[in-house]
């Protein structure tokens, strides 16, 4: 999405850790008026979806996921970080290690919003390792319902999620997808071209520039919810990288570095 | 707002500890017809307010913040929840311990996203002992930027936030004022008439069915921010039941029981 693209290379900061700032106009200072083209956007892609409702994880999936609701005419579920609440029968939950504040976390949605007959297009801010939407795709299974898709504003294509997800047959539509960043000289540069048809090789995610530090974490894809289409061999490029963390139901990491890091 | 009245009254349920939830439209799954409403309304109360950006906090004030926005055709901050992340120079922060959590934490904005030009509406789901709205008033303050009004969906008039915020001579609108609950029958009586121009004497908050357990609690109203137009004596129903906290800038409770107590 072009008019996205232009504001990330405007706006966007590239940070010597090769995190990417995009705090005055995505997940910190929000413009509505954006987040309104990319709901538009996002309705002509998946124009075709039953979508009955949107779901994202707080706190910077829910603006995205409440202007582009407007879209689909549909409700916007949000699952929450539960922190030190007592959880009951009456929530849908997994965990999410966050290793930006350095904790683990259930996430959860109440039950009584995620049903068999739910058609979920799940929407978030970001997509790196994917941990975050593997978290949300686990409840969507755990509820019965079906996931229609995944619609991310932007994606960083040098890290494994998008490339898993696509693997496992999920319809993903990410409105920008960074293929490189230069913390030195600022550049950005977007992956061309259509998104949900290009062919993704087997084990690319290993191949491709995995930054440093955080941005070279991945998921625990052996734990990974299974795939909604036919069952996929698991990302071997990343599960070889990552150990098996049996205690976390899918997710051993945390994408969101972007949004939560004040520094 | 009658469209907001009676879907509490259809779909919100009174617990007995006092809170009322409204999980199944406004602080987990998200009505954005309703949203949009309400945007419509505080449109139509806030027409001749210069609002250049609306401030809200996470989690569940974004989404019908930016919903909000669209009517205002402004941009939305959201103030983060800080937890253990180093604060450094960039950031307007404020203190807030949350009861439900257990725990204190930092709210912060980023100094660019908020200057002396700003006049800001502060939109909010819930009011009940308004700690987390002083607390925002605080970052408005410390920017320099001016508070032009602030927003609610769901006051609980029977708890002394909307009370303290109006005799300190903030422009408050609520949606919807709770003026009394009743667990056993789940009957809810909303206050007639309108909100702004009312009366209200001196010390009515401690007058008032303050609720019992978490209920009961009012910020730390000797250091709350200074009023908008004259400084006001502070409200000595809510400052004489309350001990001073001079460890936190502005506020010593949550007022957000109902977004975020999942029992």
């Amino acid at each position: 999405m072009e008019l996205l693209e232009e504001r990330i290379r405007r706006d966007g900061v590239v940070k010597s850790e090769g995190v990417l700032k995009v705090d005055s106009f995505l997940n910190h200072q929000l413009d509505i008026d954006l987040f309104d083209a990319m709901g538009e956007e996002f309705k002509r892609l998946f124009a075709d979806a039953p979508v009955t409702k949107i779901l994202t994880i707080e706190a910077s999936g829910i603006g995205i996921a409440c202007v582009v609701a407007r879209h689909f005419g549909v409700p916007v579920v949000f699952a929450k970080k539960a922190q030190s609440i007592n959880l009951d029968g009456e929530m849908y939950s997994t965990r999410i290690q966050s290793f930006t504040h350095g904790r683990v976390y259930d996430v959860i949605v109440a039950k009584k919003f995620l049903g068999p007959d739910d058609h979920v297009l799940i929407i978030d801010d970001f997509l790196a390792n994917g941990c975050a939407l593997n978290g949300l795709i686990e409840l969507v299974n755990e509820a019965g319902a079906t996931v229609e898709g995944i619609g991310i504003a932007v994606e960083k294509g040098f890290q494994p999620g998008g490339a898993d997800l696509r693997e496992r047959g999920y319809r993903l539509e990410s409105l920008a997808i960074v293929e490189s960043m230069d913390p030195d000289t600022g550049e950005i540069a977007f992956r061309q071209g259509s998104v949900t048809k290009r062919e993704v090789p087997a084990g690319r995610a290993a191949s491709g520039d995995l930054g440093d530090g955080a941005a070279g974490r991945a998921c625990d894809g052996a734990a990974a919810p299974a795939a909604p289409t036919a069952p996929a061999a698991p990302p071997a490029a990343v599960a070889s990288s990552t150990p098996a963390s049996p205690g976390f139901a899918a997710s051993a990491c945390d994408p969101r570095e972007e949004s939560e890091a004040h520094s």
